[in-house]
């Protein structure tokens, strides 16, 4: 039966796909099988690995990083090149954009939940903000050192996820988006251009400080 | 015979803390169970429970929370009143000293991972984040919506662990501790005493905007 459903229609792939989102926020990475996520969905699980080759990847789409990256890649295009100096406004823009979208909370606490707790989604979450996300930012900046600014950008947002959804901390967990990007925008903007204090990357270290 | 040793000496609290922070860093606050501890600090349950009164308190005091709370309690004693300015500098200085504690990293990370997936962890973080570390933050600010800017220190700082630790995410995850504190110090301080744009706590936001 699910040879005949092969090409199958992409209802059929939302449907996995709403049932595998379910699946990993209730139960994490782990515990949830792909043959509970199949019984959901009411297919064969040989159409899930059709469909998704195997569960890195059907996770990575459930909890929507193709649409993250998406938006971010969106972003970027739309501030334009020379822009540099309201980058931090955008990006804090975009991920508010993201956090009123209803289905990508859940999503995002899945995810956050998932890494810290299993060490392939771990991997998955750093191979997707280093090779994408990441990567994006780094290739957007002219101020040196651009990878370690990324990477406080990303440390900063994963922060204010894992306030709001994991741990709930109030009074941000309730905050309006659009003040919480407001807020966070400036700090983003320091992060991406302003003066690190002395940073050193890895190349330099050796070097003396007066060359 | 654990009756005898009720008014055990140090060393075997000692050796429960070290048991207890092993098995919570190796298997998470649900899995890792009293009786194992028990086991691994060659004592009787029954004196982990007269020592802690719960799994919850042992978490705890395994995961050394009394310990980060003594460092910032510390902190902002030596800062002292009427050095707001400088209070984003003092906590920066103050979590590197924590990074470098060797016994902590692991800690932290324990407490992440746990709090990220399981509920109970994650009440007893935002507890101890809520009534000691941000409380104490709040009372030394003077800005309005000090609660809210409290918050916003702590997204920063789990962010930096979160990274850090629990995704290694580079090269933030190498970085000197102590240039990691002057990159974030400035930071720190924005959300401290910084324009936060108009965030208007909850009792005013009913309020119009040209009241």
């Amino acid at each position: 039966m699910p040879r005949g459903r092969r090409r199958g229609s992409p209802p059929t792939r939302q449907t996995i796909l709403a049932a595998a989102l379910g699946r990993f926020t209730n139960e994490g990475y782990d515990r949830a099988s792909l043959r509970d996520i199949a019984t959901d969905a009411g297919v064969d699980p040989s159409l899930i690995i059709h469909y998704f080759s195997n569960k890195e990847t059907l996770f990575a789409e459930a909890l929507h990083l193709p649409r993250i990256s998406e938006a971010l890649h969106r972003t970027l295009e739309a501030a334009g090149p020379g822009s540099e100096e309201e980058l931090g406004a955008h990006i804090a823009q975009a991920l508010v954009g993201l956090l009123e979208v209803s289905t990508l909370a859940p999503a995002v606490t899945a995810l956050i939940r998932s890494a810290a707790s299993n060490e392939d989604v771990s991997r998955i979450l750093r191979e997707f903000l280093t090779r994408t996300i990441l990567r994006r930012i780094t290739a957007s900046l002219t101020a040196p050192d651009p990878a370690f600014r990324a990477a406080l950008v990303a440390s900063q947002v994963l922060g204010v996820m894992m306030a709001r959804f994991v741990l709930r901390l109030e009074p941000l967990a309730s905050a309006d988006p659009g003040l919480l990007a407001r807020v966070i925008a400036p700090n983003l903007q320091h992060y991406l251009t302003g003066d690190l204090g002395g940073y050193n990357h890895p190349e330099r270290q050796s070097a003396p400080p007066w060359s």
